[in-house]
């Protein structure tokens, strides 16, 4: 007997490559102990149904229903987890005065345990009722309460990869919200790291320090180089933003005569292991120097619709062989959702390819070929996300956590317009991309435990 | 004794003008037998308490719940109902393609009564699910099966305004799916509008017949101009496609050596009862011409982000005067909630107006000034619907119908992250425009009878 924790049978949808989907009509997937995939069984295969057959005998096996399908769990490549309190809200301002008059405000409120246990137990619990399984957070300045938000996604099952921020330039940051001098920022930097790799030793999903100083504006030099040699020594994901708007671009070449990505890789940021926010103004220097070092793009398309003057030429870049996952940026972006925000990413990208400006001639209006299909922001939710990662997580497929969504088209008050039986699985898919809401995601499993359910 | 048939205590957000947003803090909305808002009374006011008192003595008094809101129902301007089957399907093909392929054969379906009514009633009662109480619908050549999209509006308690669709050229339009000829297509609307008009007499919200040439290239000068004539002497709405793409704006010019505006309006098809959709390639004269007729734009920014080859520049044509609504178009849009279409407006705008392409300089970029709130989204969706459609809608104010959606921030597995008391009620406002889901809409009302619910 082939002895799995659990066996699920259904129809799931998984990337097979950037623009390809695999559809595994009604398979087998074999859950083990550590809670990760360790096979996937097409029907007709030899022992389909005597594995079937013994773990419906012992009592752990799991028919999907009707109308349900299996989808991974997303990743989230992008979250400023303290701003989920004010996600939705001051959108219609500029960059300067968001952050200065809502945002910094906001997460200085972090230094409070009670406030941030309030508001990030609320975020996690929303973020994977929303089947995001694996996010990538932003903090705040604070170690404890960072270090807070590491717990809750421990506590909650959720793989949360967090960095305690950085921002130490007195000369760039307001006094009621920084890092008391450089040195403190580095000393807590690592008590940090060390404190979420301890929590990681009794968390079956994972959870991760990230080095994170906030952007090169937020920091001097002296941390920029200390956040990179912390990275190195205790082998961490690094994270931060990167070339997002007009602004940010400008001041970098300013400071250091060059883009950001040099500047980050000067300060040994650029890693296998890092993942920049944006990177809308990358050229082709800063992309080719990310697909050398293994350098990921955290793609939030709705954010970018509001911070940041442009839309990023994903495709290009995925063309040339970057990393690319999808962020919220929360609350840059408003949603908590990864369809949202792969449906913007699908948007965008066609207002890049036919340019907006409708005064203008077709031929001078937009960038041809910029097209990114539905297809292919599943694949920037779920295994891009994983990859930028370098983590097993964003496909059902062997050797991957089962991390999962159970989506249902047929529940009431939700119901997808699928109409009779014949509907091919891919229409099947593309509507549950574009249409489906938090309510048809009925359970989320995180390597092999679930995580979430609605009954 | 006031003798209401209902009147409800709430805080209200509804629109003011085009900018400014009324939050009527826990007033009251006393409405009458016809449905219709009769009196919105403030605390405070002489005969508040009485009021509230003696329709709580008669049972037709409601309190809403803390945490529930009052929105306006709202005013979707575009919807192809039978295209409900298809949403979020094909959206990575161009146009023709799509048209062709899909959305001509599926229409070609609804000679099918059966399954017109499957797939009616499903979207009829997902428009209401998503807060949509007026909706502007095409549904097909069959006259049929058009005037059972109205009964089965009329059943459900919705405002439907509906158009049997004309395309009647035989060498723009598929065999398989046109009118017979134009005298038969001329003849099928005008039975078409009487028997609307009939049905009307019963439905308490209205519903309306609307002339529809599906666009220009579909018709011949002599439905065009049939259709106007039928428009006229029955004092109908209007509505076509206009200036949608690249391709049907040159298609007219090349025609009729015009615009489409000017050319609709050779046919008496600009009226103050005209609502026309997309209309991205307007130029300054054609939306004179609108301004001065009081013929509307449906503005669909999900569809226009696939279709259009550009953003429509709303903010420059509200300037101008013309009336603006927000339409969901179905399905060159996937997405059935104006709550997303909302959202996307603001989005679309931003985009235009900061530009999209990262490699051009900040100033080349966009078209400076194009930016919308939320608040105009809003706008737009509810009381912007109400004025292109001459109807007394879209508004929580005195001689207004009781169209009306229940919002519920906190809803278990749906709750906004609302964290305190003291938010300001604008801030809670723009966290419902920008995160809430069909989930949260508790209730919605149409012409003072509650049409939608959940428990
Ligand atoms: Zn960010
Ligand atoms: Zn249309």
């Amino acid at each position: 007997m082939d002895k799995y924790a659990s066996v699920f049978q259904g129809t799931a949808f998984t990337s097979k490559s950037r623009r390809e989907i695999d559809i595994l009509r009604d398979h087998l997937f074999c859950v083990n102990d550590a809670g990760v995939i360790e096979r996937v069984i097409a029907p007709g295969a030899a022992d389909y149904e005597r594995i079937r057959a013994e773990q419906e005998a012992s009592g752990r096996f799991r028919r999907l229903a009707p109308g349900q399908y299996l989808l991974p769990g997303f990743v989230d490549l992008h979250v400023h987890a303290p701003q989920w309190a004010q996600s939705g809200t001051a959108l219609d301002i500029p960059l300067y005065d968001w952050l200065n008059t809502y945002t910094f405000p906001l997460e200085a409120r972090f230094a409070d345990l009670g406030f941030a246990r309030t508001v990030y137990e609320d975020l996690v619990s929303a973020l994977l009722a929303n089947g995001t399984t694996t996010a990538l957070y932003f903090a705040t300045i604070h170690k404890e309460s960072s270090l807070l938000l590491a717990e809750i996604c421990a506590a909650k099952g959720q793989r949360g990869l967090i960095g305690k921020v950085v921002m130490d330039d007195p000369e760039q940051n307001p006094d009621y919200y920084r890092d008391a001098d450089t040195k403190t920022a580095l000393e807590d930097t690592e008590a940090f790291i060390l404190a979420v790799k301890r929590l990681a030793e009794s968390a079956k999903q994972g959870v991760y320090p990230v080095v994170t100083p906030r952007f090169i504006p937020s920091c001097t030099d002296e941390a920029l180089k200390g956040l990179g040699e912390l990275a190195a020594k205790h082998d961490t994901h690094i994270q931060s933003h990167c070339s997002e708007s007009d602004w940010a671009h400008g001041y970098v070449k300013d400071r250091f005569g060059k883009h950001d990505a040099f500047a980050l890789h000067d300060f040994g940021l650029l890693t296998d292991k890092s993942v920049m926010a944006h990177c809308n103004f990358l050229d082709e220097d800063d992309a080719a120097l990310f697909a050398r070092t293994g350098t990921a793009i955290g793609h939030c398309p709705i954010s970018n619709a509001y911070f940041a003057n442009s839309v990023i030429p994903i495709a290009r870049w995925l063309d040339r062989g970057v990393e690319v996952g999808l962020g919220s940026d929360l609350s840059g972006g408003f949603s908590p959702s990864l369809f949202d925000n792969a449906r913007q990413a699908v948007m965008s990208s066609r207002m890049l390819e036919d340019g907006v400006n409708p005064a203008l001639p077709a031929s001078e209006r937009g960038v041809p070929e910029s097209r990114l299909t539905i297809d292919e922001a599943f694949y920037l939710a779920t295994a891009g996300g994983g990859e930028s990662l370098s983590l097993p997580v964003g496909r059902l497929a062997e050797g991957y956590a089962w991390d999962a969504q159970i989506v249902d088209v047929t529940v009431p008050g939700a119901k997808l317009p699928i109409f009779g039986e014949e509907e091919p699985l891919h229409d099947v898919f593309q509507k549950i991309l574009y249409l489906s809401r938090p309510e048809n995601i009925r359970e989320v499993w995180v390597q092999g435990e679930k995580v979430h359910s609605r009954s």
